[in-house]
């Protein structure tokens, strides 16, 4: 590892500027400075990525891990309808980890960022027992028009963009000791966060709530339903699986990062949005009178309870 | 350890109302929401707290730890001259840790939160090996009058508040072995972010150039010194020292929290602003030609250079 003080002009080099966007002032005070254009509220998330917890040095290359942190929170922004902004970095450093990893994780991350127009804009960085990654990112929104997870109500229509259950069956492999080589266009490895798809339900007010899938199914429209005060009926045989996935996995599996939302019944809405294909899968009752407020129904018209089984110990505050 | 939903919704009912201030909507969507007044920027900082670096849990009880995380990041927006408006909280918490340590924490956390009026709005949880606490402030500031590291001109008088070395001195107590009772007084386990103090200086644009005392003197007037371009002389007898304390921690201890600023040579400062002590200590100089930035003054005459010798390891991006 390089000095701290070495690192971290290494890493202010490798943001870039310090001035871009909404982002008056960068790395290098004790504070960044930002300017939001009149009208925007601000959207802020944090989500916190340890070594063996949320993912493992021998299965996942360090860009992978760079990669995977930063579109965590960039999902959560984009389950708002909003742009990100700007991301800051807190980063846990065990000292034999090679200063190769650091650069690869930072490669991995500013890559995305780019991708994202989100410049890294400040962070602060610490020794650790094992590789801990906060990463904190900014969005912004029009005044008033988040889409947030208390907007659905009965009779609306549930979503779902792209597929489920395929970044939980990578992770199912490598559990299992399979190699996996993590190709660019792997969901598991290198998730795409719905940036576009998610302003475009916004702009054209297509959306009543909304959240993303990284927990699971099961858990995030338990969440939707709690928050709105709302049950909801899903149709097992309507869930878009990705290839080669059980249902099981398509419903408990977490970190796929897809949408999950709902639209009022008489919305007619395209089958694709910003390129990803959307879902219907079921609709949104009446505040329940039971516990659980998920009910899935089977093919021949058989509902049961559908219990919360996502990876709840990584759940949000 | 509670379940992880049943901490998160204890997190929630203890951190208050969901809307207050600036704050629309706090725990329980994908985002926060928050809306800043029409004319102000942005003020964003991370600190990372982890067990055994920044704290040991059979010195420091829960509640310091706690006060102390969140101490930090206050003490960074004010440094910059602003006003916190909210935190969020990623934390990372071994399996075998008490329910009690973590309520603890929460307590020192939201009891200085709700002094300064900083709602917890958000965050993450996560286990961990090791407790880690990653703390998030946005504060704000009137738009361009935030007081950056970087405006300190040659001819400016340097100050600092309050009294340096306190705190590290008693850290090399309780790494002598030394059992001491945390008052709630103590700078060390209970520091006092110096918010009131910066706004007045601000707002009567008292300072040029301002940043906290959280590395150690050396450290942190040498970053002040690069930011600006500048060199600076202080002078050995007249650095406010707490008491007891050697020249030696009160030039290179870490943890005060002090605000260290600069302002005009032909300014007249109060003796005390918002009921702190103010102490001149030294000039900046032209950008230096020698490596170090920094010159100390014995009283004899006599100048030599001053090597940062604070916690480098410690050091924001």
């Amino acid at each position: 590892m390089l000095p701290e003080r070495q690192f971290i002009n290494r890493i202010r080099g490798l943001a870039g500027r310090a001035k871009q966007g909404e982002l008056v002032r960068g790395i290098g005070d004790d504070c960044a400075i930002l300017q939001l254009p009149p009208g925007n509220q601000l959207l802020v998330t944090t989500d916190l990525c340890v070594e063996d917890v949320h993912f493992r040095r021998e299965w996942h290359p360090a860009r992978s891990v760079g990669h995977r942190c930063l579109a965590r929170g960039l999902s959560d922004i984009a389950a708002m309808g909003g742009d990100p902004v700007a991301c800051f970095l807190s980063l846990g450093i065990p000292a034999e980890l090679p200063q190769r990893w650091v650069d690869e994780f930072l490669r991995g991350l500013l890559h995305l960022a780019r991708q994202f127009r989100t410049p890294l804009a400040g962070g602060d960085t610490s020794s650790a027992d094992k590789i801990t990654a906060d990463i904190l990112l900014l969005g912004q929104v029009p005044s008033g028009k988040a889409l947030l997870r208390s907007g659905a109500r009965p009779g609306d229509r549930i979503y779902v963009t792209g597929e489920l259950g395929g970044s939980a069956a990578v992770l199912k492999r490598l559990y299992g000791g399979e190699k996996i080589r993590p190709r660019r266009k792997s969901r598991h490895f290198y998730p795409a966060p719905r940036i576009a798809m998610a302003r475009l339900l916004r702009e054209k007010a297509l959306a009543n709530a909304m959240i993303d899938i990284s927990d699971g199914l099961s858990v995030d429209l338990a969440h939707m339903c709690q928050e709105s005060r709302v049950s909801a009926l899903i149709e097992a045989g309507a869930i878009p699986r990705a290839k080669a996935v059980t249902l099981d996995l398509a419903l408990h599996g977490g970190d796929d990062y897809e949408l999950l939302f709902t639209a009022r019944q008489h919305l007619t809405l395209p089958q694709k949005i910003a390129g990803i294909p959307i879902t219907p899968i079921g609709r949104i009752l009446p505040r329940p009178s039971v516990r659980s407020k998920v009910q899935i129904q089977d093919e021949s018209g058989h509902a049961k309870l559908l219990e919360p089984e996502g990876w709840q110990h990584f759940a949000k505050i």
